[in-house]
């Protein structure tokens, strides 16, 4: 097995950046802070990182992060670096991938910033996880919209609601026509709403809505929790007919994922929650790329993107960056697509650009406010959002287009109240 | 069930801090961007999370981090915050506490800080995990050592040495005498060192030293993977004769180390290489106290804190503070106390600070270059690190102790040699 894998970082130092990254490939291979004399050169050849490639960014005057090794009176210099392990070291293993890419090096005396903005990894890691089994196809097919985004909601409030009341907002819904609904990442089997309860609740609306109107509407059932509980929930929401099931990533880790998605028979619908702490400061921890690649090789088909115009912090060239990515092949002959997950505080407004922006409408696109809050009802509140991503898609102008859908007209009345 | 849960934040914010807690705990419970119908106050009265303190500290003239709401002319203010919610929403467990703690608050728009500093949970909370099943005690008896630290070590090159070459180191470092000597955090099972094969070949060397000396030394097998593989390697070493295995808990996530540790019989040594990217920033992320109270509490024994001056960037107060917590009990019935493991550039030289102000020698000790690298040999690299613990325990110079413990006047001088 000759193959290597790659991880790119941003870094910032007061040393040579050169010498910082040679610093970060022996940390996280071979080295120790004294050269021992099990060392060898021809260890180090054999299991050595190496520095690919290093380009040298502007410095800033300042350090990003405290507690790095001090200026040298030449500012904190910035670089782009490349770094590569042989893949004989850790073997197509995704948990020792986290350890070898993203384990020690954050803590490294030399760096005032560091980041990691993307990881490429050989073909052989296709065997690291089962990948996106579901991915847009199946969730369009199990969804049954062929073209154009699923419009989906979020349970809310996010908690509080019996199974009885969470079934009756599902049974409104449906009747409304939206495609897709998830549970809230805060609500997964507490006694005050436990999971079985409202998933049997739930399940009984959505397929007697389905033997009616033929329509399953496909409702991702949080079942974040222990491994146990999540397969055992999985195979209740098979055995009701269910249709997706929801996890919260930094809940459970990739090990545990990987628990569930290689058991799992139905698409996963998988939360970010927590991600800020992982990337809000631009000179610390994870891009979304690089994450999300572990995420869809584990076989998350659903990937949260957050959405343009966010309530969220987030700006809107990184929410874009983020969706492209889940659309970008891992490999070509085993793309390991996820479907991204468009949400918070979307509505009507923000569908043009979404589409012209992305270039897609493989995409779940879930809004609240404007599905329930409709001035007519939580009907002319689908209705809107599926009108404003037709005329997003036809490259029409929202207000012409709204001319010939009064739902849509009176949403974008709404939601330029709201958000004017 | 009516208890509550509670967190403590440190927030920063352009906002009202009071304004800008009641966010918080919207976000974090029962509220969304809009008030919807459902959210009625009795719902809110049963399931919303409340502000139970406010502290409001020094305001700071610029936001910590990017992307917060604007200034309005009063600084970046700044508090202590407490938080609490009902048990009743989640249930004991912890993957879905991660998500209503630490889930989506980091990226609120209201926030340019916010750090997750503490969270205090109730006796009902010991259901979700096994907690550390033998902790100090079952160490020391499985290890052999009734006093003192475990003098330890990690297996140096981190990568690139074959099972025989680590068997080998591992029969040197026993016949030095040392206690415990753990895997790199980047070494698991790739196909350079299958994790079977240098089982096998350590385990037979520890045994063979412990049939000749009686004293076995403890290994800690890094066994980091996806969780049916963890579980059979933890099955290898116990069939094996081993007394202890070891994960990288940010690779494997919460769910997947529940999956091992409920299944374990062996101490779980646990590694938080990612921990930088978690942390490094102190207005963004987790501190060590609220972080590692999720992980003891889900079953680990041992708990890795840095050392004193160390090769990182992390201060000595901070190293402290994070071994303190190990050392605090959760609950007074159920403690859940791990055994704090010291490294990182460790020698003779840090043991009396560290008993000094930990006021404890319940750790384990590991130092690299200390051991083998000694002028006369790793048994006197052994024997050094014990004597400078001796003296520390007693409350001795280093350099008194020195002149009747040879081992350690050598080391003295290799190590300000070192470091000066």
């Amino acid at each position: 097995m000759n193959q290597r894998f790659e991880a790119d970082y941003l870094i910032e130092t007061a040393l040579d950046p050169r010498r910082a990254a040679e610093t970060m490939a022996g940390e996280q291979s071979s080295g120790t802070f004294l050269r021992l004399a099990g060392e060898t050169d021809a260890l180090k050849l054999r299991a050595a990182a190496r520095v690919e490639s290093l380009e040298e960014l502007e410095a800033r005057p300042a350090p990003s992060l405290p507690g790095a090794a001090g200026d040298c009176g030449q500012g904190w210099r910035r670089a782009r670096v490349t770094l590569s392990w042989p893949l004989d070291t850790i073997g197509p293993s995704l948990p020792n991938l986290m350890s070898t890419v993203a384990g020690n090096l954050f803590e490294l005396h030399a760096f005032s910033g560091l980041r990691l903005t993307d990881i490429r990894l050989p073909p052989a890691f296709a065997a690291a996880g089962p990948g996106p089994r579901f991915g847009i196809e199946g969730t369009r097919r199990l969804a049954g919209v062929g073209a154009g985004p699923l419009i989906g909601t979020i349970v809310k409030p996010s908690v509080g609601l019996s199974p009885a009341a969470t079934a009756d907002l599902v049974a409104t819904l449906a009747g409304a026509g939206i495609d897709f609904i998830k549970d809230d990442e805060l609500q997964s089997d507490g006694p005050a709403c436990p999971f079985e309860d409202r998933a049997r609740a739930v399940m009984r609306v959505i397929n007697d809505h389905s033997d009616k109107t033929g329509k399953k509407v496909m409702f991702a059932f949080n079942l974040t929790g222990e491994v146990d509980e999540m397969r055992r929930r999985h195979d209740l929401i098979r055995d009701l007919g269910g249709t997706c099931v929801m996890v919260n990533l930094n809940s459970v880790g990739v090990s545990g994922f990987l628990a569930l998605s290689r058991h799992a028979e139905l698409p996963i619908h998988a939360h970010r929650n927590g991600w800020g702490y992982l990337s809000r400061h631009p000179a610390l921890g994870w891009s979304y790329t690089a994450w999300s690649k572990i995420w869809r090789l584990a076989g998350a088909d659903h990937m949260h993107v957050n959405g343009l115009a966010n309530k969220f912090c987030e700006e809107d060239d990184s929410v874009i960056r983020s969706a492209r990515a889940q659309l970008t092949p891992l490999w070509s002959d085993n793309p390991c697509i996820a479907m991204p997950v468009f949400s918070s505080a979307q509505t009507v407004l923000q569908p043009p650009e979404t589409f012209r922006q992305l270039g897609s409408a493989d995409l779940i696109y879930a809004a609240g406010g404007g599905i329930l809050g409709h001035p007519d009802g939580p009907a002319a509140g689908v209705e809107s959002l599926r009108a404003a991503w037709a005329a997003a898609m036809a490259g029409a102008d929202l207000d012409d287009w709204a001319r010939s859908h009064p739902p849509l007209a009176r949403a974008l009345a709404q939601a330029r109240g709201i958000t004017s």
